[in-house]
Order: structure tokens, then sequence, then C-alpha cells
């Protein structure tokens, strides 16, 4: 088995014959534009974009923007601008920093957590590195009584709660890391009566077995700790100005009126420290999946036993949020037959510190993309339709940079925007012999996939392989197809306005793990001060290569979608998709046997309607072939018919309580943000129905949101159908 | 001064130099598009379509429907479908009819109101005539003593409550029909504590000086009353299936959790039984202008007078609600250009009884369209886009017709709308001196309205005029501008879902009363038994020309608007509208000059956003002098320009707490749905801004307010600027 490279992607799943001919008229662009991406400039670029810390809001984070706008200009982009909007932001108070303490029965300290992670080499004199916290934390001085509440999930309260007889109203919880949007586990704790939560990074999920610690190799060191915010706002961007750009002249609601700010003090810590704020505690022993790596019972508390019972924990927490003014880079290249008809290529800038995989290895690769589209530009090329590079800035807040200028932007991109790719970190595994990350879409037809994937593998011996084989080879999908792997986009970063709130087709490709093997959440130094340049240098991809195989992809993408004549997309395909996902979503309701037939649930009528739109998808792609390519407004017609397709998807009542979360397929649910359930709606209404108070209106809402769903898929059916 | 004829109208404002020229290839089409347009089609037509009730939900009005459907067939439509739902109606019970008594002190009827209107001469032997009834009311015989509300707008309440001192609650209200929707009153009634509402049409309001009662006239008979539905459904559209079309599958609410239904009963009553509940009435004598023309004191209760101070009044309410199928007719004429471009010309079909004005007067206009433009058709004509006639079914239910199908195709229509056209009621005044009845909008090119009528005026002695002269010459705008009157568009007909949910540029045009001298609200029969045939033949348009110059008006619309190479839209007046309406509003909000200022509330923004919004409509203007129009793509992207404008003013989230009116300037207000307010929501955030509990908090909102206008005048700016 060799050692291999990954690839992340946007669409595809199987080839359809579409009946029109691929125009082949760009291909030759396409290898020269693929073939202009040069491994060394990304190297160069991640080189350079971080030796300064490159926090939101802060001068270093604009002067970056400002030097990323000059060399877009300077690379040939027709227009580059900074957009700047005023968002709520969160810092810790470098005269007061955040901590944790173990109290003895006096009140006095035994133990402090450490204010600082150990700057690793190289980096000694370097400033403004912003110690671990979790931003928008509420402040406060909470003490009291430690509950392990494991991974802070639904499922892990209610096992406490019900199996363990644990009552967390009024303790302190302590999460571990992973599985779940951390966000999720604040809010988790709330609900419980928590009066603050300290997440930790156990060894179990952030650090692969055998693997030395860093900078000796890629695993957690002990006092690492993953800064991250802690936000639950479900797509709605600044907390102060949901549904509206955060301009000078908008509207603030009051601070403790935003949107999904947490009212507890959070405290993310290492597991250094997390030893000894775990090692004694008392209670129930807990169950094995319960466990972490750690040399200790993991015991679920509350508090600690013998000895140690009086002692108990306080959280000092000082981070305050203000509103600080962001700023985006926007480069277009203006499209030269239908200028009205946007590919957005985004991705953000901002990172905790260096940002060395989060966000910099995807920044360093859409600068190389840029360049190199620039270089085509020189020589005369212009893309059919309009091209937008996005810098973003803020996405470790909550997405904030893309989903101010999303809103701002609304009208026009969901009347004009072909497609959103996403470009964040362009790794997030090692190596593996999984290729493929979240691929969301059902889009682009496996031809002119496989046309983008004709240059030759990054992997070591597979020279003579293309991009195309080499990923195929290692992550064949099913029987089903002969096709590699595509996953479900998910959320959690900038694509999220794009796709779930306006209906744009997105996708995003990176460089990823093997599930399989590497189980550890993200990757060990996520968001840590460890993540440097030297990180991915030394471990991830020496020769870049493989983040010049992702930039790649990318462009690959925005060149078809911008300069194919007809869209490169295959309904026929989203239709199989949603075939699989209702089954997957019946299965799960069929767990309720009697209360199915009681209340009278059926998937009947989605599966109707998703029968309704595979045939239209299918009729729509016969129509192509008697298409006249000659006659522009065909053309444009078909490809409005397609671009709008998944437009339809969007529900402008949004899901229950999440406005903002709009997409009736693919909005995350409300117990996972990144599980990437289908049918969110469904999923969330099934969720709870063993809880729910009462079972009538429970099943009332399983039906409605059947209803709802039935509805969203027969009129996505009805874009693809004869015009009139 | 002349007898005139009037016409209702898009669109239009001043003619804008817009640089290019208008194409004339289609100018002589047009002629005769509305020489084929003839009065005694329209004439047999209304003859016709007004033999028998043609109620919602019934046999009768399904059969009409299929008769429309036959003929538009006939007519040489491309396409014509029946779209059927099944909605939430109301019907009194036939068994057990609803009435209002007069109570002694022994709880005995001592007088009890008409169970039906004496039906006209002609109709004797017509079953099926519903008796007047408001539709959703709740059942129910409350039982109490009487107030009187003046016509219970909020205001009315308002001064009930604080200058007179008299609480509702727990009383029966009695009020004026006029000034404000029926549903309104309704509403405003139950705030104020009401158990019941008798709604009455006093003669002050639905009768002209001078002028006989039907038959001999065209004022309202003692025994007549108005029919009409109470919801407040804001857009929502069928109750049980708000956001939805409500087809089979379809989730619904339990008819008690239904939007907009009221929980109290309600009835109407002509004034002959008015007197009866009124004449005894006690308590304090009203204000000049809470008098009508019945020969009694309008004393204001509560509960009667003197001797008959123990007598109370019961309402006997029995209507009941019941999910009913309707049917909308839709035909289509392919656009042979851009199919998938759509104009839409509605109107609906469903009548109270016999509809001779509401709606059949626009049902025989809307067939003599259809007939004629099939004529076109059969020559070999097809309009460059799409063509589609729909002939709504249960509007007097709450548009529910006209909203579900919006509701149904919601995704394309927001994607291919053109515009809306509606085609309720074609006359509501006898004759006048002023012309044009609401039009909405900025948007038609007055030199494309002017040619559209240069067709002659069809009043008598004015044979030689044009439409555009005659109609220009009664109701000349203000010195500002030398062009006829525009109104807002309103509500309250169906092209409330086009236009305050969808943003979809909407024009009406009716022959209007003159609002000086024509005092009563709407027209005095409206809503009666006594809306026939010969009502319109003797009194309202003996020749059927002022129908049949509707109809050119109309059938001029859509032919502009849908064979037009260029949409003939002028955005500059639309700029010069908001400039207007802004001041109107910072004018109400002045009144309030020491709370503007401690607020910190200010228009500035708004202004700003509105004087960017019509730089952006000049420059557009500008650049289509450089248009290539023989470059389809190009022209395509200015039309696709010009069709967005309206649905930038849509916010998806919707006004507070009314998820479908979505139209930031036009939706209605929440105190007056048909005033035609604009910016709604800052109008209603200042409405009761005197009594809000916390000054703060509602002075908040209004702030708030301004800053989702300006956001939304400066989006759609964006609309109209350079692409890219």
């Amino acid at each position: 088995m060799a050692f291999l490279f990954l690839t992340g992607f946007l669409v595809g799943w199987f080839a359809r014959p579409s009946g029109v001919q691929h125009d082949h008229a760009n291909d030759s662009k396409l290898l020269d534009f693929l073939n202009e991406i040069q491994a060394d400039n990304i190297r160069q670029y991640l080189r350079k974009f971080t030796q300064l810390p490159h926090l939101a809001g802060t001068e270093q984070n604009l002067k970056l923007a400002k030097e990323i706008a000059n060399e877009w200009e300077k690379f040939g982009l027709d227009s580059v601008e900074l957009v700047s909007y005023d968002v709520l932001l969160s810092y810790p108070k470098p005269e007061q920093p955040n901590y944790i303490s173990i109290l003895n029965q006096f009140g006095n300290e035994i133990f402090n957590t450490s204010l600082t992670e150990p700057v690793p080499e190289g980096y000694e004199g370097v400033s403004d590195i912003v110690p671990p916290y979790n931003a928008f934390s509420a402040k406060g001085q909470p003490e009291g009584e430690l509950v392990y509440v494991n991974y802070g999930r639904t499922e892990d309260f209610f096992q406490l709660e019900r199996d363990m007889g644990i009552n967390c109203s009024g303790k302190i919880v302590i999460a571990r890391y992973g599985k779940i949007f951390r966000g999720n586990k604040v809010k988790n704790a709330i609900l419980a009566g928590a009066k603050g939560i300290i997440l930790f990074s156990d060894p179990a999920d952030y650090c692969a077995p055998g693997v030395d610690v860093y900078p000796s190799g890629w695993n957690l060191p002990g006092r690492g700790a993953q800064r991250g915010n802690v936000l639950n706002l479900n797509g709605a961007g600044d907390p102060l100005t949901p549904g509206y750009p955060a301009k000078e002249y908008t509207y603030r609601a009051e601070q403790d009126e935003g949107v999904g700010l947490p009212k507890i003090p959070v405290h993310p810590i290492g597991y250094s420290d997390a030893v000894h704020l775990l090692t004694n505690m008392g209670g129930p022993h807990p169950p094995d999946s319960w466990k972490g790596a750690l040399n200790i019972s993991y015991q679920i508390g509350p508090g600690y036993k013998g000895e140690f019972s009086k002692q108990i924990v306080r959280m000092n927490i000082y981070t305050s949020n203000q509103v600080t003014r962001i700023y985006n880079v926007i480069g277009r290249i203006r499209g030269a037959v239908e200028p009205d008809r946007y590919v957005i290529l985004g991705g953000h800038r901002d990172a905790w510190v260096f940002g060395g995989i989060d966000p910099t290895s995807g920044v360093a690769v859409v600068h190389e993309i840029a360049r190199s589209v620039g270089t085509l530009v020189k020589k005369g090329w212009k893309p059919r339709r309009t091209l937008v590079f996005a810098s973003w800035d803020a996405e470790e807040f909550g997405l904030l940079g893309s989903t101010e200028w999303a809103e701002e932007n609304a009208k026009i991109l969901q009347e004009r925007a072909v497609a959103y790719i996403n470009a964040d970190s362009s790794i997030e595994g090692k190596r593996s012999d999984v290729c493929v990350y979240q691929m969301y879409l059902i889009y682009i037809q496996l031809n002119s996939m496989k046309q983008m994937l004709e240059i030759s593998s990054p992997e070591p011996g597979e020279e003579t392989m293309t991009l195309y084989d080499s990923w195929h080879k290692r992550d064949n999908w099913t029987n089903e197809r002969n096709a590699p792997r595509i996953s479900k986009l998910g959320s959690g970063s900038d694509f999220e306005a794009y796709f779930i709130r306006l209906g744009i087709a997105a996708g995003r490709a990176r460089y990823t793990k093997n599930t399989k093997t590497e189980r550890y959440s993200s990757y060990p130094v996520y968001h840590s001060v460890y993540e440097t340049f030297e990180l991915v240098e030394r471990f991830y991809d020496p020769s870049f290569r493989r983040l010049q195989a992702v930039a790649r992809v990318r462009a690959g993408l925005i060149f078809q979608l911008s300069d194919s004549q007809l869209l490169p997309l295959d309904c026929v395909e989203y239709g199989a998709a949603l075939h699989k996902y209702t089954l997957n979503i019946e299965a799960i309701a069929n767990r309720h046997p009697d209360a199915i037939s009681r209340y009278n649930v059926s998937f009947d009528s989605l599966l109707n309607a998703v029968k309704n739109f595979t045939s239209a998808a299918q009729a729509f792609h016969q129509r192509l072939n008697e298409l006249d390519r000659y006659n522009p407004l065909e053309m444009r017609m078909v490809n409005d018919q397609l671009m709008h397709l998944e437009r339809a998807f969007i529900d402008p009542l949004g899901l229950p309580g999440r406005p903002f979360y709009r997409h009736i397929i693919f909005a995350p649910s409300i117990h996972n943000k990144y599980a990437g359930e289908s049918f969110p709606g469904i999923y969330d209404a099934l969720f709870d129905i063993e809880n729910a108070p009462e079972q009538d209106k429970a099943w009332d809402e399983v039906r409605r949101q059947i209803s709802i769903a039935t509805f969203t898929v027969q009129a996505a059916a009805m874009v693809l159908m004869p015009l009139a």
C-alpha cells in the first residue's frame, strides 16, 4: 500500500450520458491553467502568510488583506476591493488572563491551568499570540463541583441524567472536544443547567498512536489547547445584525440579545491541565465509550472523592465581546459572455494564531489559483462567466465575513451565482488510503470531473497515473457505481451562507484523512499555536505536491463552472441522492413501527416527489440532445434551470426556530451541526420523539416536516420541467 | 364638465428618455390586438357568467371553471388546465340560519334581523344564493350590551377607551363598514375584548346622495348587506397550510390553529336592520365624525337607554368552516423567444352571489382578452415571452386560489415572472372626472403607456380623443409632472402573493370613482345580491365601452410586457417614488421632534440609499444607450436586471410577525390593510409609539425598521449597477 494523496472535491457522482457533447474548445485552456499551478509557489505563499498571527479584527490581519489585494491586482484580476463590516468579536483581556482553578476547602487556589501554550521554536519573539480561549464565552467566576460529560452530546446528557441519575444543574461540566461542534456542547450544557463548561483535548481524540507530539511529530502536545468560538449562530452571521449586513447604518441588537451567545463561561484546556482537574473525581465509573486515553478513571462526579471531596473548581473568565471592523478581500474577473453569472472561490484568511493548516493552506492555494488565472487573463483569455475571488475575515468567529458579504449581496447572488467553491484548509489528514473529502453534490458531471483530473497524481510512485485514477483507486464508492466517493458538504465553514441560506450549488475539496484509521477529530494540533508552516512542511506535505493537487482540483472546478458553455451539472444524480437520503430517513422513522402506523406517518408522498424529480431530471437531460448550442438564449435558459435547481431546495421560512438555515435537504441538524444529516427538519423532529412531552404533537411535527420536504422536492422537479 | 370614463392602470409615472429606441416592430400588432377587443363580446360574457351564483367551492363555480377552460382552448391558447387545492372555506348552515336578536328582560327575541336579502327581479327562481354572512366567523350565541364603535379602526377604539372611557370587554360591538378592511375591524374588536361584532352598511357610506336604491338606482337597498370574509391572513393563503400549497399530501394545522381565524362571532346586516339595533342605544353622544346618515343619535352605549335598558343583543351564528376543493384555470401561450419569462394576467372567478361587478366585470374582460390574443395566435403570432392567463378561485375567502398557486409555483415564479397584472372588478365607480385607479408603479415607461393608450376614448363626445388624453385631462397629476395620476397598488386582491410576497412587478387597472365626490366605500351594492348584470348595464356602463377600455388597457399592458424586446420599465421613476415615500414617512416621524432627537432617529441613511438608487437607475438607463440590441444575451441580461428589481424589495424574513408580507416598500400596514402606506415596517413602528409601554424599545424598533429599509433600498440599487 502506497503513501497516497487525497483530494477533496466538489461534485461528481457518476457520469451521465447527457447527449450534449462536451465543448472541447476550452480543454487546452483548462490544461494551461492547471499546469500553471506550482507547488513551490504554494510553499512560498504558505511560508509568507504564516509568519505572524492573523487573528480577525487585528491590525496584522488587515495588513494581510491589503497585501493580498495588492497582489491579486498585480496578478491581473479586473478589480479588487476591501469590503468591511463591523461585527461582534470576542477577545480575552490581556491584563486579566483566563484560567481555571481547583480550590481547597478554604477557597485557596491549589491548582491553576496554564495561561498560554509553550510557543514553538522559531516563534519565540512573536507578539500578539492570543492564548487559548473560547470566543464569545460569557464572563464570570462560577465555582462548583465538576461533572464529566464525555463529548457533551445530546445523547451524553441523556445518558447522564437518565442512566446515571446525575443532575448537572448548578455544576461546572467538563467535556472532551470532538465528535460534534463545540458550540453544541455548550448549548447542551446550558440546557442541562450547568453554570460553566470546560473543554479539553483528550489524547484519545487528539493524538495518533505511535506519533510524537509536535515538533517531533504531528500530535498535540499536552499543553496545547484548541481555541474556537462557542456560538450557536445557526447561520445568522454577526450576532448583533442577523439577516442584514453589519454596515455603519445597520441597527444592532443589545449585546445581551445577540444571536447564539452562550450565557455561561466556557474555557478550553490541554490534556496536561485536564489530568489535574479529572484525576480525583468521584461518582460513578463511566461506560467504556466515555473513557479517553488519559491514565485516569474518568469518573463522572459530581465533584471529587475521598480526601479531595471538599475541593471545588472555579473558572475565571474575563473574555469580552466588542464590535470590531473586519475586512474581506473581493477580486473579480469579469465574464466575457455572461458577466452576470458568478462563480465564487472563497476561503477565510483569519487564523487563531499562525494558521499553518487552518486556513493558510487554503489561502496559499487560492493565491496560487489567482496568480495562475491572472496569467491566462494577461494572455488575453477571459472566462465566459464572472469569477469572484474572496478572502473572508472572521470565519473563526462564526463565519462572519462570508455571511455578512452574502447578506449584503443576497439579492444579486440568488439571481446570478452559479456556484460557490469553498477553500478553507487544504489538508486535514496526514496520509491515508482514502482519497476524497467532503464533496457535496450530485452535480458536476463525471466526464467533466475526469477531464479536470487528467493531471498527474502527486503521490510518489504514481507519476504516470492521473489524479482521477489515483483517487478512484483509493476510494472507490460502492458496488452501485464506478466512481470515487463524494461526501456531503456538511457545515461549519464559509459556504454556509451561500449553500444553506441562499441555495447556491457549492463544493469543497481537500486532502483528507482516512476516517477508518485516523480516529482523532479534525487533526491533532487544530486551532493550537502549533499550526505552523513547519507542521505542513515536515509532516503533511513536504513536497507541496498534495497542496498543488488540491489547488488544481479547486481551480478545475471554478474553470469548468465559469467557462463551460453548458454548465457541467448532472441533475439525475441529485435525484439518485435524494432517493437514498429519503430511504435513510425513512429507516430512522421505522425504528418506531407502532407509532408510524398509529400516527399515520408515511414517506410515500416524499418518495413520489423524488420519483417525479428523477423523471424530470431524466427528461431534462434528454432534451439537451435537441439543444441548439448556437442559440445563446436556448443555452442561457437551460443553464438558468441548472443554476436555479439548488435554489429550489431553499425554504424562505427556514427550519423551525432557525430562520437562516433554509436548505431543506442539507441544512445541519439541531443535534449535531457537523453530522451532515439530510432532511434535517424530519431528522430533528424524529430525534427527540421519545422524549417529547406530547407524542401526538411530536408525530404531527414529523408529518409536517415530511410534507415540507415533499413540497420542496416537488418544486425542485418543476424547475427542470419544460419551461412553459 | 363631461361624463367621463375612467381607467385603471399599471404603471407609468413620467416618461424618461431612456436612450433606447422603442422597438416598433410590434406596434401594429398591438393595435390589431387592441382593436380586436369588442364591447359587445364583453357584454355577452358578463351576461353569460352572471346568470347564476358562483360561490367558491360550489358545483356551479367548478362548472364555470370548466366552461372557461374549454373556451380558452377554443380561443387558441397553447394549454389550459384546471389546478385544484383543498382549502379551508366557510359557509352558513342552510338549516340553521344566522341572525341577530334583541332580547327583552325575559330573554325573548323581540326583534330578529333578516335572514336573507330580497332577491332582485328576474332572479327569483335562482337557488343557492348564500345569505349575507361573514365567512370564517366563529360560531356562537354571545349575548350582551351593544357598543357602537364607528368604523372599528384602531383610532376609533382608542377614542372610545380613552376619551369616552368605554370598555368593550364582554360587550357586543357594532361597527359600520367602510374605511378599512373588515377583518381589521374584527381584529380590533377582539383586542378590545368584545365577544361579538356586528357589521352594518350605513347609508352615509353606501348610498350616494340623490340616487335611488337598486333596482331604480345603484344605491344599496335597506335590506341589502355586504358579505365578506373576516380573516387576518396577512398573505398566508389557506389558513391551514400557510406557506405551502394545499395539496393532498400537505400537512394541515388543526382548525383552531389556522392562521387569521377570528375567535368571536361576526355578522353583517343592512341599514334597515341596523336602525333597529341602534335606535335606542344609550350612553354618550358621539362626535360628529362618528355619525352616519341614519335618522338616529348614534349614541355609543353600552346598551340601551331608559325603558329599553333591560334589553340586550344576541348573535346567533352557526357558520362553519370546512376544507373544500377549489379550482383555478391556468392557460398559457408559450413565448416564442423566451418561454421562461412569464407575464401573468389573473383575476378571480368566484363571486359571493352573481358578482355583476365583483369579479365578473373582470372575468368578462379577461375572457375577451383571451379570445383576442387567441385570434392573433391563430394568425401565427406568438409573444416573445410566455403569457399566463389565470382564473382564480376563492379570492373572496382570502385570496386563496391565487395564493396557493403562487405557493406551488413560487420557485419558478421568482426566477421567471416578469410581471403580474391583476384583473378583478373592472369598475368601481359610476362616473367621475377622475380617471385612473390604483396603479402601482414607477414602472412602465410613459412612452410605452401612451402608445397603448392611443386607442380612442370611450367617453361620449370624445370619440376623436385618445384614451391617454382623455384620462390625462381628467386626472393630471401634480405640477411636478405632465402625466396622469398613478396610484399605489394597495392590497386586498389576488396580486398580493405575487407582489407582496414574491416581489413580482404588478399592476392593476380599472375604471374608478371620483374619490372627492363619491365618498361611499367601494360601490354601494358591493358584495350584495344586487350586484347583477343589470346593475352594470343600466347604471355603470350601458355601452360597455368603458369595460372595453379597461380590457384594452389590461391587454396593452400584457402585450407590452410580453412582447417588447426591452422591458418597457423605468427605474428612475421608482427612485423618485422612493424619495417621496421616504419624505412622507420622515414627516410622520417628525411629529415627535423631541423623541427623534433623544433616541437618535435619523432618516439620513435611508435618504442616502434612495439617492444611490436613483443614481444607479440613471446610470442604468444611460447604459441602455450603448446596448447592442442585436445581442440576445445583452438584452437578456438587461431585462433580467429590470425583472429582478422588484424582487430586491422583498425581505425573506417578512415584516414583524407577518412572514408572508415581505415587500419592504409596499406591504400593507398592520393598522389599515387598505391604506397602502409605504415603508410599512417603519409606519407600523411609528403608529403605536405613543401607546408603547416602553418608549426606548418602541423607538429602537423604529430605528431597526429604518435600518432594514435602508438595506433594502441599497440592495435594490445594486441590482441596477454594472453586472461585474
